[in-house]
């Protein structure tokens, strides 16, 4: 899939160019540190692939793209906070590298810095904002509520696909949406475009939570079964719970427990694969990705037959990492 | 000032009336909470007083009056957890009544909401974009430049007034300036009245250094001296460090570390006496409520003869609390 580099490049190209001041430095070393550690970069490049389906050029939607970029980094480091979490893609976390304070304050002024490049954004602004703040609103409520799950005890598969469409899928629908609205396109074809990024968006965090555990150990970037470990209440763990014997939910029960990870892991596994919940979670990946398929068949003004969302929708399936 | 009672009656129904989701109650408990602790509500009361010097009734610029509050009130739950601040106006802060963690999501969300109102006001959303996103900016630098100068040693009245019209000022600006961009204003009025909300915001923001030290004890709402206690580097300490002598300079250093309050707070005023900071900083009040009549008298496009803004701007300077 070489246009995902070629894509991937120019945004980066385009990162780097993002206008911040020089002082206070002590305000804005942190913020250039954290938007340079990287990542997929996927969110603003499903904005540019939307706009060029609609015929419209990469750099007219690029505000737009860094917008949802920058956003993603806001709630990043925010996350981290709330999390705790001592590393963010091998490198630390602002709130480690500087502290808690300083990670409030730089999460604060990207998430400004995130308006600031929207109104940069040629096309309806009012749309464009509107949209942006319905899926920014709905974030936060994704965290809040991914919050409120650890200590919730029936959780079932619908109350987790409504908190990871709140927590990353709206994200990814907003960033598509943009690219219509940029492109004037009808209210029918802003849904399809939003509606695709959603299904896209759930398939990819399920199929996150099947590699964290079902990964080539050789191929992937994280230790394998982390989520197992920290008891994460993951999609295969919930068709566990909504499958599982009486027996097999007391296993689970005690394996929470259980100090030595590698049994822990091992044990899981048997019991997920006596569940068949890999499976199950596969034909829920696959389940999102024919939604979004149908969504973008659905989109009436396609100028440009080169469909590289398609093709993206396929690759997101294929990865590993 | 009867007008001001009026004012604040209407804001604060308006706040009452500002739509926020049920759940996830984790989540929107303390923004409410936070939100009807009050506040003199002088921000959007400033931008409601704009709009009527302009012609415009005071409903028609009601969504970015109280984008203004939301605003602020984000700033305010954000700036108490890094002060680790216990209490604000007498009622507990949101992250000691929840967590950090709560207080830091419920700003973020505050935030969010800001743009969302600002998005619902009519006018040019362009224009209010650019200058809200400007301010916004400012004032996080504002907040962190108040962080870093704690450790800074010479510190000067410039850095002081420049600190505080990022931190303090700009939002005030802000506030009338939407007021002018809602009237369709030209350039020269909508930045006159920009300047008069940072100048009054300044002459404001110097007064409560004043109080702090100098407001009868029977009139005001907290602990006289608290700055002194806390080794704040005020305006009125300022003005006697660029003015004491190496004796003098020596004796406020020690006094840094009396642990008497009682003493602490006699032995400083007696040096702030010597040196006639009070007057200084009082003179300085006046300088800028000055600047901000002139700023008023500069605007041309006055569609009414009461002019509350001129009257307001006397008022902030009686007022005791």
């Amino acid at each position: 899939m070489e246009f995902i580099q070629t894509y991937k490049a120019y945004i980066e190209r385009e990162i780097q160019d993002i206008e911040l001041p020089q002082t206070p430095t002590t305000l804005y070393d942190p913020l250039r540190y954290f938007m340079q550690i990287g990542g997929k970069r996927l969110r603003p490049m499903l904005t540019l692939l939307g706009a060029e389906l609609f015929g419209i050029k990469k750099e007219e939607a690029i505000n737009a793209a860094l917008a949802i970029e920058v956003f993603h980094n806001f709630s990043l480091i925010h996350d981290d906070i709330m999390d705790a979490a001592p590393l963010r893609r091998g490198f630390q976390t602002v709130h480690t590298k500087w502290d808690v304070n300083t990670a409030i304050i730089a999460g604060d002024v990207l998430l400004i810095k995130a308006y600031e490049l929207l109104q940069k954004q040629s096309g309806d602004l009012r749309s464009l904002l509107s949209v942006f703040n319905q899926t920014a609103k709905e974030i936060c409520e994704g965290q809040q509520l991914d919050v409120d799950y650890e200590l919730e005890e029936n959780l079932t598969i619908d109350d987790y696909i409504k908190m990871i469409r709140l927590k990353t899928s709206v994200l990814l629908g907003c960033a598509l949406e943009f690219s219509a609205i940029i492109a004037n396109a009808n209210e029918s074809d802003r849904k399809n475009m939003y509606e695709y990024g959603v299904n896209v968006g759930l398939a990819f965090q399920i199929q996150d939570d099947i590699l964290d555990l079902y990964a080539d150990p050789s191929k992937f970037g994280k230790q394998i079964g982390g989520d197992v470990i920290a008891n994460k209440k993951t999609i295969l763990y919930l068709f566990a719970l909504e499958n599982a014997s009486t027996d097999q939910l007391q296993q689970l029960e005690i394996l929470k427990d259980e100090k030595d990870p590698q049994q822990k892991i091992e044990q899981t596994i048997k019991i997920f694969n006596d569940l068949d919940v890999k499976q199950k979670s596969l034909n829920l990946v696959n389940y999102y990705l024919q939604l979004a398929k149908d969504n973008i068949q659905k989109v009436s003004k396609k100028e440009n037959t080169k469909n590289y969302l398609e093709e993206l929708a396929d690759y997101l399936l294929t990865r590993e990492v």
